[in-house]
């Protein structure tokens, strides 16, 4: 491999086949709990990744930014922006709204108020609720705030209220599979409630719930009708310790070039940076880990190298610690390959990747 | 500032006013201590902020990569990359070799001896010392280290040995001008050292020093020849803990819309993530912040907002904690000026830029 895809600086490698085996469980997945399925574009940024979902059925997405819907509305006619809607940006929301079935999120009385005010072409809206993750959304016991919402909501021409969205950002602080279901349960019991006092009045109401660790793990959907988990489709070291996949899992993987040995340090210096893997970082036994080596094969990478980590970051240098007997593997002029704490930021900063196969794929810039 | 900048998404903004104030400080400074001035342009990685150094009569820069190197070659004809050699990028080496004066550093025989086998045009070559910080360069006790290395560099007639570059990163550990001034004097004692074994052999040898920190403190520079700091052009909140500078003298500051208020929890939610930021961080008597809320005024910002900080990023969203007297001051539709922890790895994610005078800066992509 390492001569195959001439690595010259540092490379987001992706496995292909890895993605795919995410892609399809998940898929199944989804299928098997009668759920809408609705990937977020987020992780992988990729019209040519898309296209992936597109080969398993999958026909609707969510993003993070209306930047990322402008980008994916060239081949997606149904997006969801899951983030407070940024009124700012209302030109952006009408061009999209003009061409696509744009879904919006919101959770307070301004936004609505604005949209109601400036909106030009029809919209669905999910109201967002907190299910406890405390970031953003309606907490769910605030009904005075919500059939505000609704009725202003059902006052709108352009404005059609289509369900209840929200984020168990909070199975992330887990560390098994036992946290992350229990955490999802409490999300599924308090948003079921609040369906509950709507369900009459918007029978057609959906409930869009689902990060990647309880859409990993869980097989309780009860109430739900739509995921969308988007991690999942490249998972990580982060997503590992949290309890959501295998590190046989990982599909991305970044190949940073060798360029300094310090065999008194047993550190092996890299090319690859903060700018490239971002600064997310694990605690393990109380060592920080920045990202983690694997033994590259001919057709991509196995397992995790033992006691062999990145154990800082600055701007373009990342230090590896190595076990002192396999120091002199390492050789100024090869590249190693890690897998990154957070693929999420590690792909936003590396923008376009190479398949193991060699194949480019281009990204949002 | 707020309408005439029309800001509809996270945008850095430059103050600069600010960022000039900072070049002709440390212009004046090299000039007053008779060094050589080499900024290194890895924080703001702009053609356009380079040119403002040429205004100050600035010649010759140093870069962190070939990438960089390749960017800036553009318009500058003596660039060193102070990065050891990645020697998998040969082609760019010996392509920009071609047309400009390139610096490449080297702390190893591997690299050396491969230079000297595939380089095609002349280049200047410095040997990277270790003064303490730990993380590249031969260690300065390793005398037959760098005798090697001389001796492979004095025999090649494309290589030419111009001095010892060191970087004393470890003033970033500081957290007071004090502890800035004793880290520098500590490494201006081991370079000179070993410089002063070599002065008779290559008189002309060039000593290269000079972190921000240092630079922006110190007022010995005794042996040094050059200085090479970077993050001064617009400093950081960082920067500030450590000791570097004022918080008038940074220059740059993250536009964020205002997406969603919390009463409750006295939070207002922006759009402005770790995408925007990056990750790092500075920890205040125990409280970890990713940002700081300035007040804005007509032709930019003023003082940091008291107890006004941004507690915690996600991708997109960044969660800012505010003094409850001040909530209702924030505006759906409205948006904050940050400061960054870190300008460097936040320049690089934004990209481009805007003055507060509103003038596009582009950067490398």
């Amino acid at each position: 491999m390492c001569k195959d895809l001439n690595i010259t600086k540092p490379t987001l490698i992706i496995d292909k086949s890895k993605c795919l085996y995410n892609i399809k469980n998940m898929v199944s997945k989804a299928k098997r709990h009668q759920l809408q399925f609705r990937p977020h574009f987020k992780t992988h940024q990729s019209l040519e990744i898309g296209q992936w979902f597109k080969d398993y059925g999958v026909e609707k997405i969510a993003v993070s930014s209306l930047t990322m819907a402008d980008y994916f509305s060239k081949e997606w006619n149904d997006i969801t922006v899951a983030f407070p809607t940024n009124i700012l940006e209302i030109e952006t929301i009408n061009s999209l709204a003009s061409k696509i079935t744009l879904n919006l999120t919101v959770e307070n009385s301004e936004s609505v108020l604005y949209l109601k005010k400036h909106l030009t072409h029809k919209v669905n809206i999910f109201i967002q609720i907190d299910v406890g993750y405390g970031r953003t959304g309606i907490a769910p016991y605030n009904i005075d705030d919500v059939n505000f919402l609704l009725e202003e909501l059902d006052n709108s021409p352009l404005m059609k209220f289509v369900g209840f969205l929200s984020h168990s950002g909070h199975t992330y602080k887990c560390d098994s599979e036992e946290c992350i279901k229990d955490t999802h349960s409490r999300s599924l019991k308090v948003i079921n409630q609040l369906k509950s006092n709507y369900h009459s009045r918007y029978p057609n109401m959906i409930v869009s719930l689902g990060d990647t660790p309880s859409c990993s793990v869980s097989e309780d959907f009860s109430g739900i009708n739509e995921i969308r988990p988007g991690n999942f489709v490249f998972y990580d070291l982060m997503q590992y310790q949290i309890g959501s996949n295998t590190i046989k899992d990982i599909a991305v993987a970044v190949a940073c070039p060798i360029v300094a040995k310090h065999k008194n340090r047993s550190e092996v210096v890299i090319y690859g940076g903060g700018v490239h893997f971002s600064k997310d970082r694990l605690i393990e036994n109380g060592i920080t880990i920045y990202g983690k080596v694997v033994e590259k094969t001919k057709n991509g990478w196995s397992k995790i190298l033992a006691n062999t980590f990145v154990k800082s970051l600055s701007q373009e240098h990342g230090i590896i610690k190595v076990p002192i007997q396999d120091f002199d593997s390492y050789r100024i002029g090869d590249y190693v390959l890690i897998l990154p704490v957070h693929s999420c930021m590690t792909v936003d900063l590396m923008k376009n990747y190479l398949t193991t196969e060699g194949q480019q794929i281009s990204t949002l810039i």
